[in-house]
C-alpha cells in the first residue's frame, strides 16, 4: 500500500498540471454533510476514471458535457481525520493523483452559536475601512488597481485593516462584524464591492489571504466577538473561472446568456403571477456582469452548500448574511439554507429580503405561518426589517404628529410583529452599504442621531450599524454608491484625521463616539433588551414611549420626535410602570421620578432603567 | 285553558300600558337559534314574575339593576308556529300579559344563498337617492326635518324611491343593493346617514315602514336581485331609547360615559400593544353621540344577534354589510358573526375593515391563516379590498410607468391574494359613501372611468359601485360628506334632469350609462369572471394585462394607463393565450387578432373574450 502511494505520488508530480482545481480543497471528518462531492477540474479530466485509496468509498461520479470537470462523491461517514489519495486512471493506468485531506474539526464546531439579539453588528465595507497592508493594494493578476480618488475604484482597505481596529470596534460596543464579501472579485472595474465573485474558495489577495481571514475570526473570538460572512448564492461575477468554462450549460440561467431580472420578488409567492414573470425574477440576472446561478441544478446547489459549510468550518464563522436572498431559486435556496442549518443547528443566517410589506418579508423567515399557506419553508432563521429601515429614512424629519407619520410610523411597524415567526431574530438597521447614509439624510443632526440609535439599540431584534456613522460620517446615495462608502478617516497612512483613536478624533467625532459607545456597551449585558417583551404606547404629540421588560427588570424608552418640548403624563403607562417609582437615565446618569409628568426637550430621548 | 286565556286577555288590556317594548317583537318556529331571549321593557316590570302559557318552557330569567327590564329566555325547540301568552305575576296575581308569536318560516329560509362574486352591488344612500313618498319627508316625533338645501340635512329620499327605480338599477346590470342603514335614527341633526340608530327594530318612518322594507326585498327577488342590509353592531345613537334608560350600566362602554376611540385597529392584534390602547380602540366611542356597545356583555351580544337574525328572517335578506367591524369587541363580534352564519350557513356578511395593509385586512376574514397565528377566527366571510380602493384613488392620474405607481400599484395589490382565505369573497370598490367620488378625483374623465370600471368588473371579488357614478355624478370629499352624497338627479319631483330614464338623461349621462350598463350586464353571466383563476403580467409601460380563465373560457383584459399610445407584444402572454388566436372586444364588438401586436390608444382599455 505504502509503495503504491509513492508510485502514485510520482505520477501525481509528473502529470499534476492536469488538475487545476479541486473543490472543496479539503474537508473535515465527522460532518453531518458526510456525502462529500469533490469537483476536480483539469483539461480533459472526465476521460479518466477516479479511484480512491484506503477505505474510502466513491458513491457517485458525475460527468457533464464539459470534459474538464468530474464530480466525485465519497462517503466520509465514520472516516477519521486522515489524508487519502485520488487516482485518475486511463483503463488501469494511473494518469495522475491528488492527495485529499479530511481534517479534524474544532471542538464544538457543530454546535456553534450564531449571532443573535444579544449582539450588535458592525457592518464594514473592507475596501473602505482601513488599509492595514499597503503592500497588497495592487496584486499581480488582479485587474482593478487601487485608486483612492475613484469613488468606484479600489481604495486598498483590507483584512489587516479590520484586525488593526478591532479594539476600536470593541470599544464602540459592537459584538459582531459583518464585512461585505471578501472573496476574489477580479474584474476590471467596480470590483471593490465584492458581490461579483470570481473565486469563492479564495479571499481576494488585495484583502489578504484565507489565513488572514481565519486570523480575523480568531482575533474576534479573543474579544468575545463574532464574525458574519457575506455570502452570495444568487450569482457570481462574469469573470468567475468556472463561468469562463461552464461545467454545464445550465450552471447559470441562460436566455441564452444574460437577461435582466425584473426584480419583482412578489412573483415568488403571488398566486396570480404568470410563469414568465416568475422566471424572469428568479432566473434573470441581477446585472449583466453577474451570471445568475441555477440552484435547481443539484451540482450547483451542492457546490454552493459545500462552499458555505467549508467557510463556516474553515474560518470558524458565527453567521452568514445572504445577499439577494429572495432572488434565488425558491426551492433551491431553501435546500441550501436547510442543509447549513442541519449541519449547524444553532448557527444564524440573515437573508436580504428587500421588500416593503411585512407579510412579504415575514414569508421568508423559517417556519413562517404565512409561507406555510403555500406549504413553503425557507428555513432562513433571520430576515431584515426593511420597513423599519424605511421609517428610519424619514420619520425624524417629521416633526408634527400625523396619522401615519413621525413616531406613529415607527409604532405601526411593530404592530405586525406577530407576522414573524421569530421576532427576536430580525436584523434592525437604520442604513447599510446600499442605502442613503443616516447622517446625510439628517444633516448630522446629533439629536436625531441620538433618537435613532437609542431606538435601534432598544427595540426587538439584532441591531446593525454601518461603519463610520458612529463618528458622524455622511455620504449621499444620490451621488452614487461610492459616496455612501467613503473611507473611514484614519484607515490610511497619512490620513490627517484618525477617528480610530481618541486623540485623533475631532471634538464632534468624539461627541458622537462617546454617545454611541455608552449606549452600545450598555446594551451588551441587557438581557431585557435582547429577549424581553415589548409593550408600546400609541404616540401622542409625536412622543413614542415603550417598555422592554422581563421577569427581572424593565426599561422605559421615551422619544420626543416633536420639535417642541412635550410633557408626558406617565399615569397612562401604569400597566408597565407597575410599582416602579424611579428610572435611572442610562445616558445622563440622573434619576427621574416616573410617577410624575416628564417634560422632554424637543427632539430628545430618555432611556430609563426602572427601579 | 281557553277560559284562562280570556281572563288573561282582560288583564292584559287593563294594564297593558306597563309593557312598553317587547324585543324581538316576534320570532319563528324551527330556528337553529332556538333559545330565544325576549326582552320585556316597562316601568317596574322586573318586580313581576314571568310565566308563559301552553307547553313553552322558560329556561332563564335575567333581571338587571334597572327594574324596567326583564330578559326571559324560552326554549322554542320543537315548538310549532303558534301564539302564546306571557303573564307577569305579582305573587299569584297576573298583573298584565303579552301575546307572543312564533311564525312560520319561508321555505328555504335557513339555506338562503347570500350575495357572492356573481353579483354586482349598487350602494345607495337612501336619503339621497329618490323621494318616492314626499308625505313621509317629515314625520311627527322625528326631530330632523327635510331640507334639501342642507348638505347634512335630510333630503326626503326613501324606500319607495328605491322601489320606484329598481328597474333602472336592474337595467344598469347591478344584481344587489346595499343601502346604508334604514332603521330609525332620530336625532336633531345629521340623522340622514343612519349610523346613529335609535330603534333597531324599526325602519325610520321617514324612509317608510318595516313592511315597505319587506316589499323592497320582494321586489328585488322578483327581479332576481339581492338585498344587503347595513348593520351596525359597534354603536347606537345617543338618542336610542335604551341608552336613555340603560338596562345595565355596562350595556355601553363607560369611561364613565363617552371617551373617544383612538381608531387604532392594529391594537386588536398587535402583540406589543398596551392594554390601555387596546381598550380605547375597542371600547372608545366612534364619535361622541354614538355610545359604544359592549358585546362582552352576553345580554348585549344576544340582543344584537337576535336583532340581526330577526331582520334576515323578516326581510328575507341576502347579506349584511357590517359597519366599523374591526372596532367591535374582538371576541364578541366573532360570536355574533358565527351565530348568524350558524343560522344561515350560505349567507354572506362583508365587514368594513378599513385598513391599509393586506395582512391586516385578511386577518379579519373567516378561517384566516394569519389570524390563526393568534388562534382567532372572526367567522366573517367577506372583507373589503381597501388597498385596491387606495389604488383606485390615484393610479389613473399616474401616466408614466413607475416602480410602484400607476398600473404597477394595481398589479401589486393582487400579489398578496394568497393572504386571504377566500379571494373571491372580497368586496372590490372604487369608492363608497365615505370616500372621495371617483368622478370628482378624475374630473369626469370618461377614459379613466372606462379603465376603472372595466378593472372593477373583471378582477376577482364582488364589485360594488356607488349610486350616481354610472351617470357621471361627482362630489368633493374635501367639501364634506354632504357633497359626496348628493341627490340622484330625477329622484325628486320637479328635478329638471331625470337620469333614471333614457329620455331624461343628458347625452353625457347616457354615454356613461350605456358603457356601464353594457359592461355590468355582460359580467352577469360570466362565470369565468365570477370564479375563474387570474393570471396577470407585470405592467410594461404602464399597460396592465391579465387573464381570467377557467376550463371553459378565457377573458383577456388590457389597460393602457399611459398617456401615450402603446404597442403590446402579445407573444409574452403565450402561456395564457394558449391556442386562442382571436379575441372579441366586449365593449366595441370588434374582433382582434391576438397573435399580433396590439396597439392601444392612450388611457384605453380592451376587454376581450378569447376565441
Amino acid at each position: 500500500m505504502k509503495k503504491l502511494f509513492y508510485i502514485l505520488l510520482f505520477f501525481s508530480v509528473a502529470v499534476s498540471a492536469q488538475i487545476d482545481r479541486v473543490e472543496p480543497p479539503f474537508w473535515w471528518s465527522g460532518m453531518n454533510h458526510s456525502e462529500l462531492q469533490i469537483m476536480f477540474y483539469g483539461k480533459g479530466i472526465a476521460q479518466y476514471t477516479p479511484v480512491v485509496s484506503d477505505d474510502i468509498v466513491i458513491t457517485n461520479v458525475v460527468k457533464t458535457e464539459n470534459p474538464n470537470y468530474v464530480f466525485v462523491t465519497i462517503d466520509t461517514k465514520d472516516i477519521p481525520a486522515s489524508d487519502f489519495v485520488f487516482s485518475f486512471k486511463n483503463k488501469n493506468k494511473t494518469v495522475f493523483t491528488h492527495k485529499y485531506s479530511l481534517k479534524q474539526r474544532r471542538e464544538g464546531a457543530a454546535l456553534r452559536e450564531g449571532f443573535d439579539s444579544s449582539d450588535l453588528i458592525y457592518l464594514i465595507m473592507p475596501d473602505r475601512f482601513a488599509n492595514g497592508n499597503p503592500d497588497n493594494d495592487n496584486v499581480k493578476g488582479m485587474e482593478d488597481k487601487a485608486d483612492r480618488n475613484e469613488p468606484f475604484g479600489r481604495h486598498g482597505g483590507d483584512i489587516q485593516g479590520i484586525i488593526n481596529n478591532l479594539d476600536y470596534i470593541n470599544q464602540l460596543g459592537a459584538t459582531a462584524i459583518w464585512s461585505t464579501p471578501l472573496c476574489e472579485d477580479n474584474h476590471e472595474k467596480g470590483s471593490y464591492h465584492g458581490y461579483a465573485q470570481t473565486d469563492v474558495y479564495k479571499i481576494d489577495p488585495r484583502y489578504g489571504t484565507n489565513e488572514d481571514y481565519l486570523q480575523l475570526s480568531q482575533e474576534l473570538k479573543e474579544r468575545d466577538m463574532k464574525l458574519i460572512m457575506d455570502y452570495v448564492t444568487n450569482h457570481w461575477g462574469s469573470g468567475h473561472w468556472m463561468y469562463k468554462d461552464l461545467p454545464t450549460y445550465n450552471w447559470v440561467h441562460q436566455f441564452p446568456g444574460y437577461a435582466q431580472s425584473n426584480y419583482r420578488m412578489t412573483t415568488q409567492f403571488d398566486p396570480n403571477a404568470s410563469e414568465i414573470d416568475t422566471k424572469y425574477c428568479m432566473n434573470g440576472w441581477f446585472v449583466s456582469d453577474m451570471p445568475d446561478l441555477n440552484q435547481s441544478n443539484p451540482l450547483v446547489l451542492n457546490y454552493l452548500t459545500q462552499n458555505a459549510i467549508w467557510w463556516i468550518e474553515y474560518a470558524d464563522l458565527d453567521g452568514f448574511r445572504v445577499d439577494t436572498y429572495s432572488y434565488n431559486d425558491k426551492e433551491g435556496i431553501a435546500k441550501w439554507t436547510k442543509a447549513i442549518m442541519d449541519e449547524y443547528p444553532h448557527f444564524n443566517i440573515v437573508g436580504e429580503v428587500w421588500m416593503h410589506d411585512q407579510a412579504q418579508m415575514a414569508y421568508w423567515q423559517k417556519d413562517s405561518k404565512i409561507a406555510a399557506i403555500q406549504s413553503y419553508n425557507s428555513y432562513l432563521p433571520s430576515v431584515m426589517d426593511f420597513t423599519l429601515h424605511d421609517a428610519f429614512g424619514n420619520v425624524f424629519n417629521e416633526d408634527k404628529p400625523g396619522w401615519d407619520s413621525g413616531m406613529q410610523k415607527v409604532y405601526d411597524n411593530f404592530t405586525n410583529d406577530f407576522l414573524y415567526s421569530d421576532i427576536n431574530n430580525i436584523l434592525v438597521f437604520a442604513e447599510n452599504h446600499d442605502t442613503g447614509r443616516f447622517n446625510e439624510i439628517y444633516k448630522n443632526d446629533f439629536n436625531k442621531y441620538k433618537m435613532a440609535m437609542t431606538l435601534l439599540a432598544t427595540v426587538r431584534g439584532i441591531p446593525q450599524i454601518y461603519y463610520g456613522t458612529e463618528i458622524g460620517m455622511a455620504g449621499d446615495k444620490g451621488k452614487g454608491d461610492g459616496d455612501i462608502r467613503r473611507d473611514f478617516p484614519g484607515g490610511w497612512n497619512g490620513d490627517k484625521n484618525n477617528a480610530f483613536t481618541q486623540s485623533g478624533r475631532t471634538a464632534e467625532q468624539q461627541k458622537w463616539f462617546d454617545f454611541s459607545s455608552k449606549l452600545f456597551n450598555w446594551r451588551k449585558s441587557k438581557e431585557v433588551i435582547h429577549t424581553g417583551k415589548t409593550t408600546h404606547y400609541l404616540p401622542w404629540n409625536n412622543v413614542y414611549v415603550y417598555f422592554r421588560h422581563n421577569d427581572k427588570e424593565s426599561v422605559m424608552v421615551l422619544i420626543n420626535n416633536s420639535d417642541e418640548a412635550q410633557t408626558v403624563k406617565t399615569d397612562r403607562f401604569a400597566e408597565s410602570l407597575t410599582t416602579h417609582k424611579k428610572g435611572k437615565s442610562v445616558l445622563e446618569g440622573k434619576m427621574m421620578d416616573v410617577t410624575k409628568d416628564i417634560t422632554m426637550q424637543p427632539k430628545s430621548v430618555l432611556l430609563l432603567e426602572l427601579q
